[in-house]
């Protein structure tokens, strides 16, 4: 190992307990983006980003204002000038707090007990904000940095960055880099670091179906209309086999095959029949035959009813035979399934399977395409090598179920390719009471990505 | 015609406005059973109906607490002691209004158009509770009756009538009675009148699917387990075959075949495909194969979805992956069905087909079985003379589909026959927004009872 990548560790190491009063101070600050009193601590949040990149000597630092919070940038020249740009992404915003009565401690009162840092965003995301911006310390302090970075924090992303592709695209030469770096994501276990090597895309559909011109008496009129709610539920009964297949025509001609490596792969994950039970709560699992649970989640294509709705839903009884019926559907897809694609396969299937006695819509609310790396790219192979430099195991290979907005505009709009780590675990409580962050690990994820921006200049 | 029958019609004629401002000060208070809120309401109504007997000069008229909403009975002994005792029926509450912004006037400002008279209760049933007092009214101001009459008016109909087999079963010597009256129905047409021989019985449910133990993330967990509203749509989807046949087990053992007789007439009746296709305003009709929409309203069963709820039903989206799904289903029933065997039907078929990926349970809302009169009694023939005499053409026998539980309470409690008639129109609009009572026909339906009164001193 070269005596400069020591020297930066052992900065690290030595300004771990600064660090740390650091990431205190940021998560005291209650920048919850969702609640409509908390606009100056947004504004102090963002300031406390901002003023620490002008710490790090970076340039061109500025606070945006959007519609709704503030966009924070800045930007590092490296003495190299043919140095690949990186664009290191963050959010300063956190998730609500209720149920308060549940935490054990202050949510904005971040108090050590343990190995561990308790507070609301000490996870999600202002720790693994902090690694990113301690490993870039560490180097510019004891050495110099052969990358060229821009940073891009926004305070929406718990919201689902409503703003965000906008100031994208309005500011695409403050942000264009040759790659991003997330480090909003997480690893497997304490002792299993993991890269994010997909996300899956997200198709949203409205379907309405309408019988009679308004709602009838079900006594007066059952057994003469075709009940719009029952039509409904007949068009989703069949939108899957008995495989648990979803049926639309084509959906599965522009799947990505799981080839046998990865297969091995993502078999090894702690992520079995078991851990999934516990997790979800559910009496059983399900889901398309033929595939692990780990490999649904992240590797197939699905099809999910997120709303349904008809005639009268509240307390007791009314004979209403309804005139409209609703669902939410949408579609988690995955490489190479192209969205626009899903919608017509959903309106061909709809074509094909509505029945006369009724009339139909489709709105679509979303479209985005799954996201994925190469796995063999150079930047995640120094990303895999750093983790493997710090923990002693190489990482594992993991595919995400969900969709992260940023990761999807930056290549929709830039053509970008994002690099998704993070060093959360499963149980820091995301979103939940009680959330905390493991130190251990927080610092492994300052060293990886020391090693990281080393690993990249060799 | 005698001179006394037609005085009292005249007097009919000569009060029309006056009936017609008190129906509106009726309609006008928004007791909409149903509502938590309506309280107040409800015992105004009471209250307002009570001062009408009282004004009859009817003898013991009392409001009657119950659980639920109070009961209004009164009396009338006539000279003859040993006249026939007639329980007029009818209830003072009304269905709720929303979807309110569908309403082209206040529902509770009682508004004329043309020849209608629109707002909720308007037709459904105060118009029609109105049409008994006032025929009484006539005769008893010009002439006098020669018939007992007692009087039984509730205010829960719109929800079941959940107490009042409780209280009939209380206050048997205060009800029991030859014959009951029930106005809470309607003829077919302005020009054709007709008298309901048959009623539909119901049987309510409300199934609910449990799947996670709380609403999750469609990504992050979409493909591992079985979403609760897509295996409520399924289940709901095979509740009917092919041939639109309810396939729940045992659904039609005891279902009455129709005879020849009564098939022809029923086909004589203006109800077909073209009128329900107009009335209703669906696309195309739907029942049953092997029967005739007319058969399929009054004298074959339903299965019917009334309402459907499951996870996020806003604008726009949300990818949850919901916890909970819901369904309000209802059958109606034909003699000799029994809704308890129908309870069961349901029961068993969910036992066989639920997939063990969830938990359901299966609440019931009202069980009413079909009730049936006997088309030659006295009381049928004599309201039959009077629609003539009115109308100038024999009324039609027909069924109804819909379900009025305190008839077949007044069978099961006291063994006693309803005579089921009244004036509403099937575009009435009932539990629609704009409801509305046509008022020619009501004026035709408040001299049908003068005759009908006359007609049975005969």
């Amino acid at each position: 190992m070269s005596r400069s990548r020591n020297t930066a560790l052992n900065y690290a190491r030595e300004n771990h307990a600064r660090f740390l009063d650091e990431l205190k101070e940021l998560v005291r600050i209650p920048s919850v983006s969702t609640d409509p009193q908390a606009q100056e601590y947004m504004k102090a949040a963002a300031t406390w980003v901002a003023d620490q990149l002008h710490a790090l000597g970076m340039s061109h630092v500025s606070i945006f204002s959007t519609p709704g919070h503030p966009v924070v940038c800045g930007e590092y020249r490296c003495p190299l000038s043919d140095a690949k740009t990186l664009l290191v992404y963050g959010h300063y915003d956190v998730q609500p707090v209720d149920p308060l009565e549940l935490w054990q401690s202050p949510p904005f009162e971040p108090t050590v007990q343990g190995d561990y840092l308790f507070g609301r965003g000490a996870s999600d995301m202002k720790g693994q904000l902090l690694v990113g911006l301690k490993a870039i310390e560490s180097i510019l302090k004891t050495d110099q940095l052969n990358v060229h970075l821009r940073f891009l924090f926004e305070g929406e992303e718990e919201m689902g960055s409503p703003n965000l592709a906008d100031f994208i695209t309005q500011n695409q030469d403050r942000i264009r880099s040759d790659v991003a770096l997330n480090l909003d994501s997480g690893i497997l276990a304490p002792d299993f670091p993991s890269i994010t090597i997909s996300l899956r895309g997200l198709a949203y559909f409205e379907l309405r179906v309408y019988g009679p011109a308004s709602d009838l008496h079900s006594g007066t009129f059952g057994g003469v209309v075709h009940n719009p709610a029952q039509v409904l539920c007949e068009l989703i009964a069949g939108m899957h086999d008995a495989q648990g297949r979803v049926t639309l025509p084509g959906f599965y001609d522009r799947v990505r095959p799981l080839d046998r490596v990865e297969r091995e792969e993502l078999a090894r994950l702690p992520l079995n029949e078991d851990y999934f039970l516990k997790v979800t709560g559910a009496p059983a699992l399900f889901g398309e035959e033929g595939y692990l649970p780990v490999e649904r989640i992240g590797a197939r294509p699905t099809l999910e009813v997120n709303g349904l709705y008809s005639g009268f839903i509240g307390e007791g009884s009314k004979t209403v035979l309804p005139a409209y019926a609703m669902a939410k559907i949408s579609c988690r897809l995955v490489p190479d399934q192209d969205p626009r694609e899903v919608h017509q396969q959903l309106w061909d299937y709809l074509e094909a399977h509505a029945p006369r006695t009724v009339r139909w819509e489709l709105i679509q609310h979303a479209a985005s395409p799954a996201a994925m790396i190469e796995p063999d790219r150079v930047e995640v192979a120094a990303l895999s090598r750093a983790m493997e430099q710090v923990w002693g195991v190489k990482p594992a290979f993991k595919r995400e179920g969900g969709s992260i907005p940023v990761v999807a505009q930056l290549k929709s709009i830039l053509g970008m390719p994002t690099i998704l780590t993070g060093f959360g675990l499963p149980d820091d409580n995301l979103h939940a009471p009680n959330e905390r962050l493991h130190l251990p690990t927080w610092q492994r994820g300052i060293e990886t990505l020391i090693h990281f921006f080393y690993n990249l200049e060799e």
